[in-house]
């Protein structure tokens, strides 16, 4: 087999076989094809397309390119989430806890902030400490002692993932669906997981604009999940305006504390709760969704789930003074040199938020990274007063934002002040959760 | 700039910019854009099509990324030809000292052999001594002594495109239109002519197998060549059996001799003479093509063709004692230790030769190479008994094979038995040059 007769069939529109994908995954990890080649294979298959078996071919290529954990020491069953990313999305700190205070096994493997989305992995390195980079041994070992443990990709999961995804970022071929269906399931299914619950994201803050591209990748996903033998579901939830108050890393990290704490009022705390009752329902603990939001509440109310996050915290290397710091909502402030407040020029309703802008306008003030080595400002950050819907008098709040590079902040602010839109009449509200697959 | 934001303009369908073409080639040239951001730019250009505008663009890019040769100092008309390649195909070692004697001058770049198609350089690099690997100063020196000079492509010329086909090569991105043409452009236009001829080959020994894909390639060449000020004609001709008798290397550089010696009948030879009318005409030497074509037989007849061409073999480092082994047609034979004659099993008529097939057969007993590297075997070749049309009884012949590998003798036998169809009925036949752009 050459690399350049199987570009050249996709090429033609032609579907591959599966021994000639596994030519190219396994050909490519181990540097034996170059590049380039890889490169107009990749770009052939976006303009031409993959077929379903082209697409499972090449996840479990992806995945069995690297290590595949097994956790059969563990009783409980073994379920994590995985959201498409939006901005303000700190779900992963709550959930883990909850899930695991629940009875379930959450062998979180996440990503860093990427575009205008934050990272997982950098909210929680905003915690002194926090060590995200555990090896293996210590990820499988935080998982027996706690029932969930949050770390980074490491070098041997899915490594053609790894290489994949630097070379399709080049090269113009991220949005793709089989690709991106593959570079999710590769890592998530590595983590040695029985069931997955998908938080697929829409709006001007996802990277799915709108509802149908959402959907079209939600069921992709789960078909392919499910046809891996994983018991999966998916939400189709809505990102036309930050999840929550706050954007940014430390204070995201504290939102998410807040709620542990039992701040279960708004558009957070209620996903929160929703995707720890799935991963309850997928893992099998019942078939009662209902029953499984009771049981994710209470978790909360009793402390059971900050006191889980407490131990994940400290057996990860972290300090849980933060813990401490969140004593009461509202009472802690991010610590940052400066504040602004962004207040409206017009009276009305909030009838649009451009997301991506904030996430954007945030990143851009240091809490994101233009190359994977920057450092970044896990401080900086933005309170949300108001929401879409929310009735505004000239004057009223609209953010604050916490940073400590005053060079940005004209332009900054007035890009804040620009994504948002102030209409005559209450804009209709969509829900939060759109559709379940 | 950067180059995913132009992959991805290419991959969405849009035309690229001047400036955006320059800036890829350009920086692709100067090895800062690499390999594999180049390869999916190929692919989607491949896929999504180039415009007239963008294909002149890349000409002019790929061009001027070396150097553009002029030669003020000779007064005569400068013109080339260019084949698009098929088998048996020495016509340029006719047509260079021809047209020579006729008053053109021609400063030939030429290639090699590359899959079932021989190359013009390997050909002549069949006469002992003689070297195709002229320096630029050597090149123009041989111009004004003999009027004609026969090299191949020197670093200066188009590295754009030598960098640029070895990646389409492997990527699979070869065949499609708008690059071919920039291929063949940009180091014809870089010998400093100032009108060229094409014989453009279709049928199943030529690159293009229908008069539709090749009559297409002639008309962008022809479209592009003159908008960049040169005089151009295309000729469209028939490659559906190899050109004249003889298919090799040195064997192909005797039969070419034969015709500068006065051997004018057959396929080969009109087309050397027509090709050699049409660069008089291009060259403005002459409006009328009869005339032209007169002037080219008169060149033959009174032996300056044939001066010429030793002239040229002298200065360029050849022994023209290959030239005079060639007396009388037909009384020399090829330097092989063996030789078989391949006979036909059938009585009828040749009504089908698998032209493509002939070519790869005679490469693959060591005319060619799979590696640019690899040594190659001047001296195997072959001699076409049977062409099409002709009425054949059985156990008449219908190849002599002229070898030094007994190993593959077999096989390949074999293979040039199977290359002929031998029909009831004589075969409605083609004209040679089926068309004139």
């Amino acid at each position: 087999m050459r690399p350049q007769d199987l570009i050249e069939k996709k090429r033609d529109g032609y579907a591959l076989q599966p021994d000639e994908i596994a030519f190219l995954i396994r050909g490519y990890t181990r540097d034996e094809i170059p590049d380039y080649q890889m490169a107009a294979f990749l770009m052939a298959a976006f303009l031409k397309g993959m077929n379903d078996e082209e697409t499972t071919t090449l996840i479990e290529e992806m995945l069995y390119s690297g290590d595949v954990l097994r956790h059969d020491e563990i009783a409980a069953p073994k379920v994590d989430k995985h959201s498409t990313g939006g901005v303000g999305d700190k779900t992963s700190i709550v959930i883990a806890p909850v899930a695991a205070a629940c009875g379930v096994c959450v062998p979180m493997i996440s990503g860093r902030a990427l575009a205008h989305s934050g990272g997982t992995l950098d909210k929680l390195e905003a915690i002194p400490g926090f060590r995200t980079n555990l090896t293996l041994a210590e990820f499988k070992a935080t998982l027996q002692q706690c029932g969930a443990a949050l770390i980074g990709q490491t070098k041997e999961i899915a490594p053609a993932d790894r290489k994949l995804y630097a070379l399709r970022d080049l090269t113009a071929t991220v949005p793709f669906r089989p690709f991106i269906v593959a570079s999710i399931l590769s890592k998530k299914l590595a983590e040695g997981i029985d069931g997955l619950v998908l938080d697929v994201k829409f709006g001007n803050g996802a990277f799915m604009k709108t509802i149908e591209e959402a959907r079209a990748l939600a069921q992709m996903l789960v078909n392919a999940s499910r046809s891996m033998g994983k018991r999966t579901v998916a939400l189709l939830t809505n990102m036309n305006q930050p999840l929550g108050r706050w954007v940014g890393n430390a204070v995201e990290t504290m939102e998410a504390i807040e709620v542990l704490r039992g701040q279960l009022n708004g558009d957070f705390a209620e996903l929160c709760i929703e995707l720890a009752a799935q991963m309850m329902v997928v893992g099998g603990l019942t078939n009662e969704l209902e029953e499984a939001r009771d049981r994710a509440i209470a978790a909360i109310q009793s402390g059971a789930a900050l006191q889980k996050f407490r131990e994940i915290v400290k057996v990860q290397g972290g300090d849980d003074a933060l813990i401490d710091a969140v004593r009461t909502p509202g009472q802690w402030s991010p610590y940052t040199k400066y504040n602004d407040l962004v207040m409206s020029s017009q009276a009305g309703f909030v009838s649009h938020l451009q997301t991506d802008e904030i996430g954007r306008v945030i990143m851009d003030w240091g809490a994101g990274r233009t190359h994977l080595e920057d450092p970044i400002d896990y401080n900086v950050g933005l309170y949300i007063h108001a929401k879409l819907g929310d009735a505004i008098e000239v004057g009223d709040p609209l953010v604050t934002v916490y940073f400590n590079d005053l060079t940005k902040r004209e332009e900054l602010t007035a890009r804040i002040l620009k994504a948002y839109k102030i209409g005559d009449n209450p804009p209709k509200l969509e829900p939060l959760i759109l559709e379940i697959l």
